[in-house]
């Protein structure tokens, strides 16, 4: 997703910081680039670099870069700077944003700078800050326009006319009810250019659009989002009181942190990693990963330790097992896969898993008597010895079948668990295929030749 | 992403149809349901239920509810109709998702249902189909609204209100010339708003928004819309005529399929895949990923192939093996699967490479000395011989270097010579961290055994 004019701005930046011209670097940061271009060559520099181009940036500009960075690399940043820093940066940022930040301090730090903070601000930023940072709640920002229900277009317009400036992203106001701010309607600023003056906003307001619970999670409010192809949307509290709105490029932020989640998870690598993440920081996170698959490597080896004898007396059983092992584990990947992505689309649930499990049981029972077949006929022409072949042959059908299995059965268990199927998905679908792997082959051969 | 009124819409669907009440149904389908959630449902059904469901649509409802279906159901729904169906259809459709509905046609019948189309639409689509999928002018819309610069706000309120209605997602008007209908600029509704009904439309319009080529690919068009926080944006051809607009909805959908796509690529699946796909089409497509990666396995068995004799002798090797190959594989497809997020953020490039490579070997050096000495101590204390703790350490130890070279350098060579990593990366990756475990453990075996 680089573009050619950023990828020009970060050799250029890198030849410039080399050769020591500190000046034009501080210029082209502040001056040529927008907030999110520097964000992203702060995310494409290592830490060295990163921690120079960040001395660089003006403080006035600095609290913008900050939201566009990845948690991660904020949470890095922000620990290092102190509070009154921290609250100047804070005071030209929107309220959400803020909230983001403030989520990335110790609690100290947060009830401190909540302390020093102006009166306004402080309500403003308290409202957001009791819903978590993943839910709609979180995500909302309180920079609302609201009229009433009962005045005309024309002073709609006319209020209108008196703001210099309506904030970014808004395109409908909000119509709420006089006495308690009650969310009633909304008002697209469409709608409005294209009606009669004289008409009252009430006749032509839109009331199909619910607002969203404060309380919803924020991948509801994504998929909300995507179904009524909204630019924004109203947030109420449970008494139907309008808290504020959420504006589409948040949740184009919630969209990609998802997305990103399945794929990160399946390696063990949190969704929010910095790419340039320091030595010992990333050697002691992947150190936990390699740990866990350390269990299944050593249950596989312990499954082998029992037919040790049986390869002592043939030992082409060393040099094929891994074979049946390695294709149950990618069949069952693949099944794994399909289900996680499909249960994050929300396209997999209770009353269609039943379809789903009965079609990858015969995929794999297909695909494991083609592949067996092949292996087989491999096996008896490679040793000259059609038992192996036999016992080859039958450990893949088993295995794909289990691979098949675990990888529909594991990430609807897993959930309903409240286990995230993406982390802990992976590793127990090889633990299975594995065991299941050399133990079908191991187990055959002991029959077999015994 | 399943809210629970879809759940329970499910739910009912399906007690619906198992009773046969099929006029209760095909209320839900076209009256209280929106066409993404009707969509929704056809997703997750399975081919039996959604083609069931299929038919008791609407024909005015087809063509909204076929647009928000994935491309892999749109075509397999089109091919089951006839052309004058395929144009009733496409006539309640944007420009553009009409160009999206033709590209899953065969060419003889795209051509065959431009010639009956009538000619206004005809021009618009052909502007669009001018254009691959994949790039501003494939994704754009015609529906824009146009002013001259020289018009005073007042004239451009009173222009607008002469329309009924303003396209969906309309944020800007875009200003063209007199002569040429060349991009000029852009006037955001909310500067509209707010701005002296005296002033022209040249003195407030906004040009700092450079207009989008045709011909730029659709990832650059995402990364666009997050840096400058759009809502929608001009298109234009080589000679600066303004040929349409892209909207946030469409560029959403680009964001969901491209992070997909790393994560289905690596498990060799397409991101198109349709979760419930019928069970020959999921079992062929499986196969060649399953016949990939045998070449895979038989590489690695010739590997243990050499080491028959050592095996022989030393029967513990052949319960260890799976070991080493396993953690080198683990940690190679951590750094594999950080390195092609990387790429598709726009992280890494080649002036950034080398820190990569430079961590993830010292990543990769730390974890093998940590997790050599565990598997040592394991292996000694299972086989009371210390040689073999020495063997599988080292092994190890090289194996986890191995895995961390391997998973920087490859993305990087594959994406230079055009190959997709997310695709290929996974199988070579595991062929280089199973031929290196096993040669090295086995390797080193034989040497201090022989």
């Amino acid at each position: 997703m680089t573009t050619n004019d950023e990828t020009t701005a970060l050799d250029k930046l890198n030849r410039a910081l080399d050769s020591g011209a500190f000046q034009q670097v501080r210029f082209t940061l502040n001056n040529s680039l927008r907030p999110a271009e520097v964000a992203h060559l702060l995310e494409q520099s290592p830490p060295k670099e990163r921690e120079i181009l960040w001395n660089l940036i003006h403080t006035d500009n600095e609290g913008k870069v900050l939201q566009y960075l990845a948690d991660d690399i904020q949470a890095d940043i922000l620990s290092k700077m102190d509070t009154d820093r921290v609250l100047a940066i804070t005071e030209s940022l929107d309220t959400d944003d803020v909230a983001d930040v403030l989520q990335q301090l110790p609690e100290r730090v947060t009830r401190e700078l909540l302390k020093i903070m102006d009166q306004q601000n402080r309500e403003r930023l308290e409202v957001v800050l009791a819903y978590p940072e993943d839910t709609a709640g979180g995500l909302m920002n309180t920079d609302t326009v609201t009229i009433r229900p009962d005045i005309t277009v024309e002073t709609v317009l006319r209020y209108i006319r008196r703001h210099n400036e309506i904030p970014e992203m808004t395109d409908s106001l909000f119509v709420v009810s006089r006495r308690k701010e009650s969310y009633i309607g909304i008002l697209p600023l469409t709608k409005l250019l294209v009606s009669d003056p004289n008409i009252t906003v009430r006749e032509i307001m839109n009331t199909d659009i619910k607002p969203i619970p404060a309380e919803m999670p924020d991948d509801e409010v994504a998929s909300l989002f995507a179904k009524h192809d909204l630019v924004s949307a109203p947030v109420v509290n449970k008494k139907g009181k309008l808290l504020g709105r959420i504006t589409i490029d948040d949740v184009v932020d919630v969209i990609r942190e998802d997305a990103d989640h399945s794929m990160m998870s399946m390696a063990g690598l949190d969704d929010d990693e910095d790419t340039f993440a320091p030595l010992m920081k990333t050697t002691r996170r992947r150190a936990v990963w390699l740990g866990i698959n350390l269990i299944t490597a050593l249950t596989a080896s312990a499954v082998i330790g029992i037919f040790q004898n049986t390869i002592d007396k043939v030992v082409a059983l060393a040099v094929l097992m891994p074979i049946v092992a390695s294709m149950g584990g990618i069949a069952g990947s693949q099944t794994l896969t399909l289900m996680i992505r499909g249960q994050a689309l929300g396209h997999v649930e209770r009353s269609n898993a039943g379809w789903l499990l009965n079609r990858e049981l015969l995929v794999g029972g297909l695909n494991g008597v083609l592949w067996a077949l092949v292996v087989s006929a491999v096996s008896i022409y490679w040793f000259e010895d059609t038992t192996i072949g036999l016992v080859i042959g039958l450990a893949i059908i088993i295995n794909l079948i289990a691979g098949a299995l675990a990888g529909t059965v594991l990430p609807l268990a897993l959930k309903s668990w409240g286990i995230d199927p993406a982390l802990a998905g992976s590793v127990l679908l090889t633990t299975i295929t594995d065991v299941v792997g050399f133990f079908a082959f191991l187990g055959l051969a002991t029959y077999f030749y015994g």
